[in-house]
């Protein structure tokens, strides 16, 4: 049972869009080397959020990314389940229904203990990261980073950053 | 994001196994016969079942596995932990030591905010796991199956439980 890195990354990703000022965006090669990150596969999760709709982009030389929405409204869960996928992580294959026992099919239109149980810590899992969004994740990591930090990530984003002019979506 | 398709047969034997006469155990061959999956792989389950301390077997001719504990006393967590490892799902590789901005080492003592977050939403997904025993999916079932269909299981269990002499561990 494993989230991949991807889910790790676009939230760093996206964590460092929220700083961007209004209008600009990022590159997907400076996304992928803010934290030293292969750029293919950094794209790959940009596309993953521009796909949900959580970032939008511009295309061609001044090609940039930047959050769709406010930070407040983007949560964790909404980056996991744009990386991941938002299938259930545990896939009932309804084996209650085979062998010498079989329960029958009209005895079968609800889930089964097992499968509800996990299905209940699923929606605790989701729930739990719901809960948390860009916003807060940015207002946690300003109150506990050295200022100097701080003002070193603002020189960079401004160095970095250029005008979204062609949102494409 | 998936869990093994080995917790969902682990979770429905050890189910099975809750039911069993006292001191009387089944064969990894009828466990796995009774939801019609691969003995090889169901043994494999119970391996890692039996190194967890959930099950006890007893070798040779008349082998078999029954629970080590009650039912009331064994968690959905605790079998899911002995199938798929305790690991988190989530496995922050510290990105944030990477790169132009990287954080300082004296600076991230504490795991940082995503990661954070992600630990806090498995704990609720462990949690969850962690207040359901074999001894409520077993009463949850009963309650709602049909009589004939516990007949039938009951039935099953006493013409394939044997004796499990040797409890080797």
């Amino acid at each position: 049972m494993q989230i991949s890195k991807g889910v790790e990354w676009a939230v760093h990703a996206a964590s460092l869009m929220a700083a961007l000022p209004e209008g600009q965006g990022l590159k997907a090669a400076a996304l992928a080397r803010y934290h030293e990150l292969p750029a293919a596969y950094m794209a790959k999760q940009l596309q993953a959020l521009s796909k949900a709709g959580l970032v939008q982009s511009s295309r061609g030389a001044n090609g940039g990314y930047r959050l769709a929405k406010p930070a407040a409204d983007i949560s964790l869960w909404d980056i996991t389940a744009a990386v991941e996928g938002a299938k259930p992580a545990f896939r009932c294959t309804e084996i209650r229904q085979n062998g010498p026992c079989a329960a029958k099919p009209k005895d079968c239109k609800n889930p089964c203990q097992i499968a509800a149980a996990f299905s209940a810590a699923e929606q605790a899992f989701r729930d739990s990261l719901k809960a948390v969004t860009l916003g807060d994740i940015g207002a946690q990591f300003a109150a506990h980073s050295p200022q100097e930090h701080l003002l070193h990530i603002f020189q960079w984003l401004s160095s970095e950053a250029e005008p979204l002019s062609q949102a494409d979506g």
